[in-house]
């Protein structure tokens, strides 16, 4: 099952003339996440021939521009080309005001069912979930509410080894293997431990998308261990100073709590417009945590389906 | 002095590949005008080099999203870049309590004045005029309170000729002169026909902007002998009947409107996502009015500061 983050803007606050606004599409399985959504993010997804019907849910992380002016474009042209499928939209207070009254001028009574699920953004929440996955926040510090959000899948059954499994047991009893239960008798005594006829499931992956925000240590216990994080890195760090006074991060920051959070890869993000060349950025996060990326726009991020 | 019109958009309610939302750069001397300002416009300046610091005024036809979703984030760019100069915002009512929402949202404190004029879009009224020019609105037919703009150079002074002036004449009097007044005596008796020392002005240049409308040949009162002419042509003629229903035109209405009207130059915009190659559309109107161009991404149309 596809596990993949493709990188639609780069940009902070302000474009420039090949970087776009933050948004990015998160597919798990057959379903398009789509997490922020700045200007012109409907232009990108048909630049990478991404179709936005496909999108479930959209996860908006605050109410700066640059994270959502395109969203009213973008459920626009949805609803120009005859959505049906109800779409599940995340974001602060606010969100659906704005929405609402923009539509209300425009006359627009939109084709499809827009689920709005405002969001406390000063909390770690379960979010949404589904057979495949939970979401869930978790709360940036930043000039507005604002917070992340962390995509996880579930845990997945115990692979049976098919040669060792005894005759008699039931349906019900291979499917209480599977997730990981021994077989016992009536008494309670043991019959067939799990361990010795099912393997280890595969591993669940996880993305972790640390919007705008300033150096926030205490993210660290939502962050262990994921496959992926990525987190904004709008200044160098010889801009440590600007960076917390406008509640960002710098790329070292960043690359610090990856390594803190013992992630398995970093992506880095939302430069200044300031930064022509992106490599030094890279270079200050590698220094403390190789194994990191620049998310520039069209990069593609998969997390295979493997044993960890 | 330049009057010369940039287009940065072509399509209508969706974008395409390679057409963007409804956005046109009017330059007259050395001031821009924005007209409409639908998403991703601020992206197009800077594809085409034009800085937005130099827009003076901008005006917006009606707020279906295509035609203005790029506003505010057009907006906070100038903000973010520090903007002094103030800007004047000609816009339909609800335009003000939109940005004023998302701008509270954002945290957003322009770095300089935004002056909102809201207009009656039912009407053909002047709305602005400095030294150079004058700006009316006129009204559209369409789902919501729309209206187009013409924008008109100011008569020009007659050029003196100068081997024919008496020396006697004083500053006040070649002024009089410049504008069109006879020199005559206490008594009224004509010492100097202006006539015998002046040539004809040069031409005053306009350009007409006629957004999203249905076909309306009421406005040919208001069109008669504009320079260039912009009209909607979203559909071709055998599909009459669903611009009307959705109040819009085709390209042979807006020939007919060019035709009728006695423009110099039509130019067609607006094109359904429908139309892959916009030929037809052009032969269409060119049948009628040969002298009709595409307004595509990028096109430049100039009108030449010469005697009609």
């Amino acid at each position: 099952m596809d596990f993949e983050l493709r990188i639609l803007g780069s940009s902070s606050a302000t474009p420039s003339a090949n970087r776009h606004h933050t948004a990015q599409v998160l597919t798990i399985g057959n379903q398009l996440h789509l997490i922020d959504c700045g200007e012109g993010t409907q232009m990108q997804l048909m630049q990478y021939k991404i179709k936005h019907q496909r999108i479930c849910n959209i996860y908006i992380s605050h109410l700066h521009g640059d994270h959502y002016f395109g969203l009213a474009g973008l459920l626009s042209t949805m609803h120009l080309q005859g959505r049906q499928l109800p779409l599940h939209l995340f974001g602060p207070p606010g969100l659906s005001e704005i929405l609402s009254l923009q539509f209300r001028y425009s006359g627009t009574n939109l084709s499809f069912k827009l689920i709005f699920h405002e969001l406390d953004t000063a909390c770690y929440k379960k979010i949404f979930e589904d057979k495949l996955i939970t979401v869930h926040t978790i709360p940036m510090e930043h000039r507005v509410p604002t917070c992340g959000f962390i995509f996880r899948e579930k845990p997945k059954p115990r692979p049976l080894i098919k040669e060792k499994l005894p005759p008699y047991l039931t349906p019900p009893q291979l499917v209480r293997l599977k997730w990981g239960e021994d077989i016992k008798d009536e008494q309670g005594n043991l019959i067939l431990a799990n361990k010795d006829v099912t393997l280890d499931p595969k591993h669940s992956r996880s993305y972790a998308y640390c919007s705008d925000s300033r150096y926030k240590p205490d993210l660290l216990p939502y962050l262990q261990n994921v496959d992926l994080l990525y987190h904004e890195a709008t200044f160098l760090s010889d801009m440590e100073e600007r960076a917390n006074q406008t509640f960002h991060s710098t790329a070292r920051q960043a690359a610090e709590m990856a390594a803190a959070a013992q992630v398995r890869h970093l992506l880095l993000g939302h430069f200044s417009v300031r930064y022509k060349d992106l490599t030094p950025l890279l270079t200050e996060a590698q220094e403390i945590f190789p194994k990191a990326d620049l998310a520039t726009e069209g990069s593609i991020f998969s997390v295979v389906d493997q044993h960890r």
